[in-house]
């Protein structure tokens, strides 16, 4: 849950001054996303999101992401749109926090998605990558293969205490996808976190895509890849070949892979099982004793990561030959 | 903020069936709140919240809270409605929790209200009391002068690590609480929370009381005497007469206090004032280290005590003589 900064009533009727959204209803602090605080904001407009970036969304990333849902928006994709105010900004400043408002989507997010729940985001992601196509702005991935370095730095030392011979297996990892990386694979902006926290249904159908904080310029498949992580693995553990058929056909039935990317997804899927299983454990090792938030276990990646390796090929994960 | 029950979609879509309220839209955790669990649920038939009640609420006193609600809605207090399932029930399980669904309430709860916002809940408080004149249940007040002596109990060895002196001031005003506490005083059904928090305002129009999970049955002068500690102090701390006078103005413009209740204003409002310094003393000593919660300073408290000990008359509050 997050609402780490406290809007008051003078701050909200300050900042509502600055848009055309009519008369204010009702303001929440709502238990949505983690890095930022969100408020549901009801004006006679209709019903919103106040969103207030704190320390771990860098500032200057914030055109590019408030750019992003303005573009994707205006190419039919449901996500949230950010909200202008008089002065045709839609960036202002709350409490002291860089601030925006955002449009509300319906829908809940799900704990059980069933196969055509992976079909529909499937679908979804990659209308987002044909729909960002023509987007101008630019922004490197933080947390590819340096970025995992860093992490890897950090939490080294204590791993072993998480599970025993982690910091082994990381190292190799590590050392592995640094020589395989692939390289020249179609790239373009991606979600690159596209988890069912993120993404709410209603009646089946997918309606909106949130949490646009981690999306950067990289490889498309890449994004698959985080999808297959995400959404494909079973309550057991194990990968689930009918989720993965129905969100990798799905995807191709908007924009097909192309070969070099097909030969690639299952080392792009172990590189994104790193990804989630080293800011887990950072997370996981840096959380204060007491604190009320759970961290996510960072063994699930571990596991899910020792299933990509060994696979052999992306028929593993329901591709067609 | 407060989500310490999870609710899934299985779990929602399960408890919407048994009622009537159209096709389900989104659903939020919200941080209002502090003993439950509470949600925003919207549906074609409007906007809800849905609350589990946690540990600190007793199931067995819930029929006293709902059914409260509901004769008090009935009777024109802007209040949350109980809302029956189709099997004409309010009550219900959630995640092994019990649960209600209740109408959802515009406005905004103020930070620094004006005196006229006094005025408003002042005003609602003496319709409040006059509405439940008719409320069959009963439920007997735990945070009276028994309760007191059990949070006593608890906190008077670790009392003067929170301020210098405090376990005697407590023990002495305890011992002449105990002696003085007014008898024979009109009773009813009191809200006995009524601070900010639990009241919302749109453009200056009181649209809403929350949270009768303290309400019980007490002295009605006591439930005025927490209203006028709650709202009529300033921000410098000095107890602000203007606030006062327009507190208890507007209450007796509904309902006139009776001589006795207004010489026992004072040592009602030194009761309510070691009733807030003791549970915030408590949540103060037994916050774990590193959370996330910030328990509320007890200091105001023993401030707010301090000043009702040097009153001497009721006039001091803005009583006209």
């Amino acid at each position: 849950m997050a609402v780490y900064t406290d809007v008051g009533d003078a701050d909200l009727e300050a900042l509502l001054q600055a848009y055309d959204l009519g008369a204010f209803l009702s303001f929440k602090g709502i238990a949505e996303g983690v890095e930022n605080s969100n408020f549901l904001l009801r004006t006679e407009k209709g019903s919103f999101i106040l969103t207030l970036y704190e320390k771990r969304v860098a500032e200057a990333d914030l055109p590019f992401f408030l750019g992003l849902m303005e573009h994707l928006s205006k190419h039919g994709i449901r996500c949230p749109l950010p909200v202008k105010g008089r002065d045709g900004s839609a960036l202002r400043r709350v409490a002291g926090r860089p601030a925006v408002i955002v449009t509300f989507l319906d829908g809940l997010s799900l704990r059980r998605p069933r196969n055509f729940h992976c079909a529909e985001v499937g679908r979804t992601l990659a209308e987002m990558h044909l729909a960002a196509r023509d987007f101008t702005l630019r922004r490197e991935n933080a947390l590819s293969v340096a970025g995992w370095e860093k992490l890897v730095a950090m939490s080294r030392s204590r791993a072993d205490t998480v599970e025993h011979g982690l910091a082994a297996t990381i190292a190799e990892e590590l050392a592995f996808l640094r020589a395989n990386w692939p390289a020249g694979l179609p790239e373009g902006v991606i979600h690159a976190d596209l988890f069912p926290d993120n993404v709410f249904f209603l009646s089946d159908r997918l309606t909106g895509i949130i949490d646009f904080y981690f999306a950067c310029n990289d490889r498309l498949a890449y994004d698959l890849a985080i999808g297959l992580n995400a959404w494909c693995f079973g309550a057991n553990g194990d990968f689930n070949l009918g989720k993965g058929r129905a969100m990798i056909e799905a995807y191709q039935n908007v924009r097909a892979l192309e070969p070099a990317e097909r030969e690639a997804l299952p080392i792009l899927a172990r590189g994104a099982a790193l990804r989630f299983l080293l800011t887990r454990l950072y997370d996981w090792l840096e959380v204060p004793p007491g604190a009320l938030v759970t961290p996510k276990d960072p063994l699930e990646y571990s596991r899910k990561l020792r299933f990509h390796q060994r696979v052999r090929s992306a028929s593993e994960y329901g591709l067609d030959a």
